[in-house]
């Protein structure tokens, strides 16, 4: 494979995902923090407008705006579907300075913990994410490859990349911890990547486990489309724990109890976020399996 | 003292702290839920506009537009100022369908637990107060008088009441647990009510612990307003605990501690409240003092 020459780093694609957009402005102060001998690291505020408000967007979700088809739309000119246009012909793959890696740096008030999302199955993908694992347990993988492969997200302007996605942390909120934490992984990713590009990526495990989304579940509403139940209290803040057949998965205003008529066991995430609600997800249901890393 | 003869429930003050406004559509769906025999109970959405964007306020934070002057000053045009023209004009003192008890629902992004905020040191405000401790040692008494007996709040329209602050919830979230906590609390308000005007108030204990706030603490800002730093790890979610001098307060992007560098032994609460980064306050300052229930 050829080597990583441009890694950029995003943050604030969401406007009140603010771990993201500190860590952005920590590394514009210290550009030394991110820099490696092998490539060049790039920083981007996806969204300035949306940062400036303290919102996700101010139009549209710009991390639903990368489909192909809509970058080449004329006819979308949303604010986002106009930055995202920007950022897809600078660092896409036919762009002015095109990047080989994104990390885009999200934050949910889900107890997604530190996340490594991935859109695709790529070997060099694959391999990191596995070694981000290995040295630290708190670290999930998690892939949103749909069934079209194509996805709507910042991160597939590249082949090679990831969304970090950490919680739960409230939106426009700071927590200290987990902002070191991101900080930690990133630094953990380029030293990765500047191992692989010298050929002597650390080596990983054999077998990692992976959480596959494979649909989501919006809460119960009534006819006017407004919401009857709550995330039940035993599921609150149970990203990636299993979720049995026949347990409890909401609780209605009226204290009824809803549970989980699927037939296998799963791996609920993105419990209760608050971003999604308008999205109709209650939360996204993952299978849970263990890969080997070196199969492609 | 007269016997109160109208309950009004508030949610929505904030639009983006929907525990409240999901328990009003509750008690609007299933008014029997708030009826007692001695007085009426009234629900009252405080912020419609905002709640239906989903964010804190429209203009301006409704809950700081409730001081004598700015509702008597017919130049304040914003949306907020009129809304609470309209709430003062119906619930207030000489409104069209005065308060006699106002009880306000809030939430926050930091450790509130279940805080009863209270603007005034009156006798049936402290022995509710009383009451609601002793029968859930979750519940924490909140002063927020200030020097000049003046407040902004929605809450002051009336002399009895108070404002719950329940937490730690993320904006525009529902945690089941807290809905619970706070549709309990306040069915036991509704319950000491109706037995105050029975002439037989439950008996409560002779001493509660009051925090009482005397200071707010802003974020450590640079020369553009910038923040430098977050709330300290060793300090986050630890609302209503003891801060001593040289404990760590703050860390900054870069790692470096930040302490406590008061004299006395604090308890700070809205560590990190989401909402008040724009407002300038990382965290109000309280100091904890055993008040005798009986002495005004």
């Amino acid at each position: 494979m050829s080597k990583i020459k441009r890694v950029v780093i995003v943050g604030g694609t969401h406007g009140n995902e603010i771990t993201g957009i500190y860590l952005v402005k920590k590394f514009e102060r210290s550009p030394d923090l991110i820099q490696r001998s092998s490539f060049e690291s790039v920083t981007l505020i996806g969204n300035p407008q949306a940062c400036a408000i303290g919102k996700r967007y101010v139009d549209t979700d710009l991390n639903r705006c990368f489909l192909s088809q809509d970058l080449e739309n004329p006819s979308l000119t949303s604010y986002e579907a106009q930055q995202a246009k920007i950022i897809h012909q600078t660092f896409g793959f036919q762009g002015s300075q095109p990047a080989d890696f994104v990390i885009d740096l999200h934050s949910s008030t889900a107890n997604m913990g530190l996340s490594i999302i991935l859109g695709n199955e790529n070997l060099l993908n694959i391999s990191l994410a596995a070694y981000l694992t290995s040295i630290n347990p708190k670290v999930k993988i998690l892939y949103s490859t749909s069934q079209h492969k194509v996805r709507p997200h910042l991160d597939s302007i590249c082949e090679f990349g990831c969304t970090l996605e950490v919680g739960a942390v409230a939106q426009n909120v700071l927590d200290a911890a987990l902002f070191q934490e991101t900080e930690a992984i990133i630094q953990e990713i380029l030293d990765y990547l500047e191992a692989y590009n010298q050929g002597t990526p650390p080596l990983t495990k054999d077998t990692i486990n992976v959480y596959h989304s494979i649909e989501t579940i919006d809460y119960p509403r009534n006819e006017l489309g407004e919401i009857q139940a709550m995330i039940h209290p035993q599921l609150q803040f149970k990203d990636y724990q299993p979720l049995h057949p026949g347990e409890p998965m909401f609780l209605t205003f009226e204290g009824k109890e809803i549970v989980y008529d699927g037939e296998l066991t799963v791996y609920p995430v993105f419990i209760n976020e608050a971003a999604y609600y308008e999205k109709a997800i209650a939360m996204c249901i993952t299978q849970l399996s263990h890969r080997k890393v070196n199969s492609q």
